[in-house]
């Protein structure tokens, strides 16, 4: 991978290339690292240790002004007036078809104050876009905010440690304030795994190396290692990503979003006639679970096709992987309505390595 | 580097890696093919002969119906009324305060629809957001179009022996349709070396590889290879790139744009103030051309400033190669007024490498 200028580098890139990371990816134009030795050990240790991950790459998009609640209210179907301040939301951002811009968590900062902390896409241009095609009374920015996570079983030990006792009572999805390794922070209880943990928003990028010093001295005692967003990991717990499982052309209705968004909510949104008209109808394909049949497949590098017991096309696989947890193949897919019932067996065309598989519950457990 | 769902795959992926591409960049995310065994090389098969990149991340924005012409105007500050249906214009996008949003070619396909090809930023979004906001009659979206460049000085004698010799009366940053390898595609005079040539505009990602073939196999006489954008030919032709030289904290002035913009044009647009009042009070800095002394340096992976005769911090360097032309280091650097003249000598700190430089006129001739 050539690097310029025009991708940017995160505060806490020198400590993830100094700890062995080896392969990357860009997200949102910023380096990511991806992987440590391999995805395989590092999901065990992240099942029983501590983790640190830079997830810099996770950009902040500023939104604070008079009219910032309303214009927050009408990018997303989630009703944001029952977010208080200091607590964080998951929620899809739908253009005016219904169609995925990103899947951000909104931080409430103050009532006329959020951040959208957001997946792989340029969701400020688009927010900057309404608010001064609606003459919004509003600031639309990318700040100077670089999240580190701290992720695993022994996070809370560690914040503790680091921090105070009094983390351990933050709630799940609340976040507070504090002053870490010198430079203000903000830390929440949140994270891109199912193994519990903190995502610390660094406000100052030149202090990224002494942030990541004091957990990772505090650390060692807690066996902490780094790490990154997992793909075993994330989809054994259900996290679907942008970009691969939900895209512009994909609802949240589709992408069973439905827990995340308030289709008839007070405020004003863009997607409500789109949104309103999927549940009248029903949605005409969605994204389920699959176990896949037989041993560990390439990975994917362009759509697979699934195909329904007489041969028909009717959807495609969005992510993959080999799980650990439940020793067989594990994906994600998208398909037409009358083939998502638990149980129903389908075929996959992984560009020519053809296997069974079979739609499970969202939870995994059963078919 | 980690390649998923997210990252997209360009219809020409497969040529480009069996002819040798050995490193990629990701942009607009989709890969982008960098380097063919080396930049030196590269570049001198290109002054020479012809090359095949593939350059399919240039994506497009479509931009369709009664308000699009309205809409064009809206976000740029070059004047659109002027272009004529089949006709290019080399526009940066700016937002209400003047900074660079994008720096697209922007083709007329019709007096109610335009292609912006763009540069590395989700342009999709914010213009769909103006739209919205404004309420305008219009569809925005990304079509399947993806760019193939011919480039080199044998181009026009490639493009006459595959499409016809009516190809040779193409003017520079005009465009015809034709139906290449059997699919319909657009074929500009234009694309980002100095050394002549066209873009290919496919619109059928799963012809790529059939339109790939026919230019590579017509275009072994003519001692064809594959390139890409090369570092060293776009600084020494003068061409800056998005997200390096010109940010979204970057006005048209500054980057040296004036030929490509407006300011007094009719139509609606939304940076109008912020530009009216550089131009009155003056630029505070400018995009400049310097030579920098000594041997080749390491490359740029992070700011390096600019300093005056008194040490004193006066702008930063955006991009940088070793010239095989000039035989020095050139590079584009973002500089204070007061030092903007040529012939101002300057010192550059490349992360300890101190050298010492000088600006040069912007087609870096003399200083």
């Amino acid at each position: 991978m050539i690097l310029s200028r025009r991708l940017r580098k995160s505060p806490y890139e020198k400590r993830a290339i100094e700890n062995g990371a080896s392969f990357f990816s860009l997200y949102n134009k910023m380096t990511l690292p991806m992987v440590y030795e391999s995805y395989e050990k590092s999901y065990e240790h992240l099942c029983k240790h501590v983790q640190l991950w830079d997830v810099a790459c996770q950009r902040q998009v500023e939104i604070v002004g008079p009219d910032a609640l309303r214009l927050t209210e009408l990018i997303t179907p989630r009703d944001i007036s029952k977010c208080a301040v200091g607590q964080c939301l998951y929620a899809p951002l739908c253009d005016e078809y219904g169609g995925i811009i990103n899947d951000p968590i909104i931080l409430r900062l103050a009532e006329d104050r959020f951040w959208l902390s957001i997946a792989d896409s340029d969701v400020c241009l688009w927010v900057k876009g309404i608010a001064y095609g609606r003459g919004f009374d509003v600031k639309v920015f990318e700040p100077d905010v670089s999240p580190l996570a701290i992720q695993g079983p022994k996070a809370d030990d560690l914040m503790a440690d680091v921090v105070g006792a009094h983390t351990r009572d933050i709630r799940f999805f609340w976040f507070i304030d504090e002053t870490v390794a010198g430079t203000p922070v903000k830390i929440a209880r949140s994270g891109w795994s199912g193994k519990g943990g903190f995502e610390v928003y660094l406000q100052d990028s030149s202090r990224g190396e002494e942030l990541w010093d004091l957990f990772w001295g505090v650390g060692q005692k807690y066996n902490v290692g780094p790490g990154a967003p997992n793909l075993i990991e994330r989809i054994e717990t259900g996290l679907k990503s942008y970009g691969a499982d939900m895209t512009i052309d994909t609802n949240p209705i589709e992408a069973a979003l439905e827990c995340y968004i308030d289709i008839d909510k007070e405020a004003e949104y863009m997607c409500r006639d789109a949104l309103v008209s999927v549940r009248e109808k029903g949605e005409s394909r969605r994204l389920v679970n699959l176990f896949i049949d037989g041993e560990d497949m390439a990975p994917m590098r362009s759509d697979w096709p699934v195909l329904s017991e007489n041969g028909a096309k009717v959807g495609f696989v969005t992510s993959k992987v080999w799980s650990l947890k439940y020793e067989t193949n594990i994906a994600f897919a998208m398909i037409d309505a009358p083939h998502i019932r638990p149980g129903t067996r389908v075929t996959i065309d992984a560009e020519g390595d053809v296997r069974s598989a079979v739609v499970r519950t969202d939870r995994w457990e059963s078919t």
